[in-house]
């Protein structure tokens, strides 16, 4: 058996929204390096694999990106079959096209096998279409990390052009609202944070982009925030809900 | 037995590219509606199913969006658990928010299962990563089926701003083009048309924006163009690729 490498989106954390690509992947792998919001179930699908933790602790990396991809070249180099587990897609922030990259240079066989994406899953499973008829004829998918990197993407967007989704806006939700109000959003649009969608314990926070700021949970899942009157749907597609408690609810 | 919808994403058309939860609904349904492009193989994985076909054939629609809502309601009324099959995710340009209003305001049980989106996929399966560092840090996913539709977005892009996926968007490619021409992008920003990823005979036209009007192909397969600087890393990002053929190439 020759080594091999696949990056593999792991979906929002439901082991059912794997794909069969996955679970085939994860159930052969040798080795298995996952990130941190990686749910423990989605490991146990690899019985046969040494697993090994590469992502953030606490803020801090526990190994940085070179020493990840030195980890899946030497695996690989020794005949392993090599999963590197990532929430979501692969390339939908996740640093895949690095590792891609790196690969590819050391003559690696690799391979990505997409995922479901949270930026769509999440809003969906909080009954937010993150297009939909009439009201949004497209969405645009932002990381929220950083400033420097979220501020000159929102502002090359027009208000209201299309739904806004940002992945990792939690702790920048304020400077995210702020940059959007002052490039001329209206302080009414509609804005939510699903928190752990497909998780267990998942909540969604409605409110505005003028109560953005304000909005706080004592969540650890991972949250995406949508912006955009699409927001306002979620109303209305309840998946006939009848325990209402986990939506905290202050629509606009 | 009640019954119960399922508005499920099928993936960009591999089997093996569908969640465990669209499997196992495809395996329990009583009836599946499905679309278009939707692969025969992932029918047949249905096999208890009544299958119906509500896509468009010939540019013309077999059944009109009513008539799918009234075909999902009687067949919920009746006890049946419907899967109601769309290419990617339910809630990308797919309706499925407006089925889920329909079953909603009919008081039948439904859920989404989201699926892996095309808008991600086809672009990740010809090399092309959506996001990446100091490339791109966001994308916008656009409809491209109506000038009307797509002109606005694109005109609220700032040039450059982040990567743009288009779906449906082969025949309106040079509008496209024009439009983002006459907004201030540049001529030679990298394009990509993927046909038919994840299906056999796929293929990736590479060019630019001043060339994309121009590009065609005999191909019969759905397609995704996408537009921004992630395009030229297709270049390195080949997978190990040993058989080029299937890769017409004209980088820009």
């Amino acid at each position: 058996v020759s080594g091999f490498v696949s990056l593999v989106g792991a979906g929002p954390g439901d082991p059912e929204l794997l794909t069969l690509r996955a679970l085939r992947r994860l159930r052969e792998a040798d080795l298995v390096l996952n990130d941190a919001l990686v749910q423990t179930e989605l490991l146990e699908l690899a019985p046969k694999a040494q697993r090994f933790f590469v992502g953030k602790r606490a803020g801090r990396h526990s190994i940085d990106q070179d020493g990840i991809h030195r980890l899946m070249i030497r695996a690989a180099e020794r005949g392993q079959r090599v999963v590197r587990l990532k929430c979501g897609d692969p390339f939908v922030f996740g640093r895949g096209g690095e590792e891609a990259l790196a690969l590819e240079a050391a003559g690696i066989a690799y391979e990505v096998v997409p995922g479901v994406s949270s930026a769509i899953a999440a809003p969906a499973l909080a009954g937010i279409p993150v297009t939909h008829r009439g009201i949004a004829s497209g969405f645009a998918v932002v990381s929220g990390h950083a400033e420097t990197v979220f501020a000159p993407i929102l502002d090359g967007i027009a208000p209201g052009a299309m739904t806004i989704v940002v992945l990792m806006g939690v702790t920048t939700r304020g400077a995210i609202a702020a940059r959007l109000i002052a490039r001329g959003w209206c302080t009414n649009t509609p804005a939510a944070l699903v928190y752990g969608a497909s998780h267990p314990g998942s909540l969604t926070w409605i409110g505005n982009l003028g109560s953005l700021g304000e909005a706080s949970f004592d969540s650890e899942l991972p949250a995406v925030l949508v912006i955009g009157e699409v927001v306002a749907l979620s109303e209305q597609i309840v998946f006939g809900r009848l325990d209402m408690s986990e939506l905290i609810a202050a629509h606009p």
